[in-house]
C-alpha cells in the first residue's frame, strides 16, 4: 500500500490541534495535583491557588478583572449561559441577534422573542437595522465578533456605542430595563483584540478548542453587575454562576492557550494574511467566475470562503480529502445537514450557489506550500467533474 | 528542612487521581486525532468513530443502548440536564427528592414544585414517605445511589418498583403524566452495580472525576422514550441534549475510567471492606463515645463517617493535614461554608454533634498500613485537644 502523504489541514476553525505547551501545562494537574480545589487541606488549596491564577491569567489578555471570568465547559455552554442567563432574569425582554450567528446564539436566543438583524452582502450587520430592531424592552444585543464560516469581523465598538447611546437615553427617560451586549468571540481569539473595554462589551464567549486549548473548556465573561440565572447549579462553583467540581487541568489549559493565542496574534495575522492574499489572488486567476464570499477588508486572516459556480462542495471536499486537503464547506457542527448554510443564506447567496461553496480555514501549521498545493489539487478536482 | 512524608489521602469523594490507562487512552485525541468530531473528511469520520466507541463502551457497563448515553461536562451538569430537562417538559408537575441529595440535586429541583422525603437515623430513605409524598402530579423523583458524605446506600431497586407500580395505576386510571426514576450515581460507580434495567432507573447522573477519569467528564443515561429539554442548545451534538463540539478525549477517558472501575469493582468493594471494618472497629476500641454516622449495613465499602463528640472537626482536619492525613468533614463543595451539612442535619444531628463528625473516604491507594497511622495521629489529634 502507498503511504499517503500528511494530510494538508485547512479547517481549523473547526478544531485545533492542543499545542504541547498547553499539554504540559495541564499535565501535573491529572495525578499529582489532581485534589478538589474546594477541599480544605493544604495540598488542595494549592491547586485551587493554580486554578485562580489561570483564571487571572484569562483576566489579564481580556483586560478583565478575575472575578468576572466564568470557566466553562467551552463556547456553547458560554453563549447558552450569556443568553438564558440574561434573557430569564428579563423574561419580558426581547433579545437581538444577526442572522449570520452561530446555531450556539441562535438556538438559545429563539426561545425568547428575539428579532434577527439583517447582514448586507458583505456579511457585516446592518447597523441602522439594529437600531431599528431595538426597543424599550430590548435587554440583550448578541453579535459575534468573528463568523465562523465566512470569517467576517463585525463592527463590535461601533454596536457597542450604538448600545451606550440606547443605555444613557434609557437611564435619562428612567427605562430602568438593563441592555447588555454579548460577542461570541470564540473565532476571534486567535487573531483579534479580546479587550473588554475597549470593545464594549458586557458578555464575551472563548472556547479552547478553537485556540490549540483542550476541547470542552473556555470561558464566559462577565462584566461585574450583570446578573445571570446559571444554567448548572448545585456546589456554587464559579461565584455560583456555574456548579460542577472545577476542571482543574482544562481551565489551566485553556488559560495558557488563551495567553499563547493572544500573544502571538498580530505576528500569526500578518504571516496568515500573506497566505490569505496570495490564495485568494490564484483562486481569482485561475478560476473562472470564483466568488469570495464575505468583505475582505473585514475579515480574520485565515479564512478563505469561496464560490466556484457550477460545482458540487460535496463532491470537490470528497476528492479533495482523497487527494489529502481536509477542508469544509461550512460549519462542522452542520456538515451532515442536508440544507444549505443559514449564513450564506443570509449573504443572499441561492441555495445552488450555498452548495458550490468551500472554506478553507488556516491556522497556525500552515505553509505556503501548503496553499500551492491546495490550489493544484482544487483545479484538479474541479477539471474531474466531467469525468466523475 | 525535614523532607514530609507522603501524605495518606483519605478524600476520595471529593476527587480521584487520573488512573495513568485512563490519560493514555486520552492522550492520542489531543494533538494527533484532535478534529472536530463532526467535520466530514474521513480523519475526523475515525475521531467520530472512537467517540461512538467510548459511548458503546460506557453504554454496555450500564446494559445500556449508545444512543441512551448522553456525554456532559460532569455529575453537576448530568444532575441539572435530568431535572431540569424533565420538569421544564412538566411544569405543572413536581418532583420528589430525598433530604440528603447532593446540592447538584437539591438545588435544581427547588427551581419547582419540589418535595422532599426525609430519612431514617441510619441515612436510609423513608419509603412510606416517599409513598406518601407521590402525587398524580409527580413527574421525577430522584434518590441518590450512594450518599456523598456518608457512604449510605439507598434501596434503588425497591423505589423503582415503587414508582412502576405508580405507574401502571396510572394506566389504569387513564392518568398520562410520566413519572420518571433519576438516580445519582457518582459516588456508586465504584463499587455498585449500575446495571439499568436491574435498577429500574430511567435517568442516572456519572461523574468522571469521582472514578479515577478526567475531571468536567460524565454521562446521563436517558431510558429511551424519555423526553427531556436540553440545558446547552446549539450544533445539535449528542443527539441534540447537549451541543457543542464533543469533548473527544474526555469523553473517551470517561469511558475507560467507567470500564476499569466496574471491572474492578467487586474485588476493590471487599478490599476496601475489610479495611473499613478494621478502621470502624479501631475506632469503636479507642474513642470513648465515637458514632460511626449511616448504616453499617448499606453503606460504600470506602466510607467512614464519624462523630467524636465534644471534638471540633476543623481543628483535627488541620491537625490531621499538618500530621499527613486529607481528610473532609462532608462534601468538598461545602468545605468553605460555615452551616452545618444539610445530611447530619436529616440524619437528626445536632449542630454541635454534626461540627465534630469528620469523612474519611479511602480509595484505591489507600493500605492497612495507612488506616493504622491515621488512627494513631487521629488519636494524638484528638488529646492534644487540652493543650492546644
Amino acid at each position: 500500500m502507498p503511504t499517503k502523504k500528511t494530510p494538508i489541514y485547512l479547517d481549523y476553525a473547526a478544531a485545533t490541534p492542543l499545542d504541547p505547551v498547553v499539554l504540559a501545562a495541564m499535565e501535573p494537574y491529572y495525578a499529582d495535583y489532581f485534589y478538589n480545589p474546594s477541599a480544605a487541606y493544604a495540598a488542595a488549596q494549592n491547586v485551587r491557588k493554580a486554578l485562580e491564577t489561570a483564571r487571572a491569567d484569562a483576566a489579564h489578555w481580556l483586560g478583565a478583572k478575575p472575578s468576572e471570568i466564568i470557566f466553562t465547559a467551552g463556547g456553547t455552554e458560554s453563549t447558552n449561559l450569556a443568553i438564558h442567563g440574561v434573557m430569564r432574569k428579563y423574561p419580558k425582554g426581547n433579545v437581538i441577534v444577526s442572522a449570520i450567528e452561530h446555531d450556539a446564539v441562535l438556538m438559545p436566543a429563539q426561545a425568547y422573542d428575539c428579532r434577527i438583524v439583517s447582514v448586507q452582502a458583505d456579511g457585516r450587520i446592518d447597523l441602522k437595522d439594529l437600531q431599528a430592531k431595538i426597543d424599550d424592552q430590548t435587554t440583550l444585543v448578541s453579535i459575534g465578533y468573528a463568523n465562523n464560516e465566512i470569517g467576517v469581523v463585525q463592527p463590535i465598538r461601533e454596536i457597542s456605542r450604538l448600545i451606550s447611546e440606547i443605555r444613557r437615553k434609557r437611564q435619562q427617560a428612567g427605562n430602568t430595563t438593563p441592555i447588555y451586549f454579548h460577542t461570541d468571540a470564540c473565532q476571534a481569539a486567535n487573531y483579534l483584540d479580546l479587550h473588554v473595554a475597549r470593545l464594549g462589551v458586557d458578555l464575551m464567549s472563548l472556547d479552547g478548542s478553537k485556540i490549540y486549548g483542550p476541547k470542552q473548556t473556555g470561558c464566559l465573561y462577565v462584566r461585574a453587575g450583570t446578573v445571570l440565572e446559571p444554567l448548572i447549579s448545585g456546589g456554587h462553583q464559579e461565584f455560583g454562576l456555574r456548579s460542577g467540581t472545577e476542571n482543574v487541568a482544562g481551565d489551566i489549559g485553556f488559560a495558557k492557550a488563551l495567553g499563547l493565542a493572544q500573544a502571538m496574534r498580530k505576528e500569526e495575522s500578518e504571516r496568515l494574511q500573506k497566505l490569505q492574499t496570495d490564495f485568494v489572488k490564484r483562486l481569482e486567476a485561475s478560476i473562472p467566475h470564483v466568488v469570495i464570499n464575505g468583505s475582505k477588508k473585514y475579515r480574520l486572516p485565515n479564512n478563505v470562503h469561496v464560490t466556484i459556480p457550477g460545482q458540487d462542495n460535496e463532491r470537490l471536499l470528497f476528492e479533495l480529502d482523497e487527494a489529502g486537503v481536509q477542508a469544509a464547506a461550512g460549519s462542522a457542527c452542520n456538515a451532515s445537514d442536508t440544507e444549505a448554510s443559514h449564513v450564506l443564506k443570509a449573504l443572499g447567496l441561492s441555495e445552488s450557489t450555498a452548495r458550490a461553496s468551500l472554506r478553507f480555514a488556516m491556522g497556525r501549521g500552515t505553509t505556503s506550500d501548503m496553499i500551492s498545493r491546495t490550489m493544484q489539487l482544487l483545479q484538479a478536482a474541479i477539471q474531474e467533474k466531467g469525468v466523475s
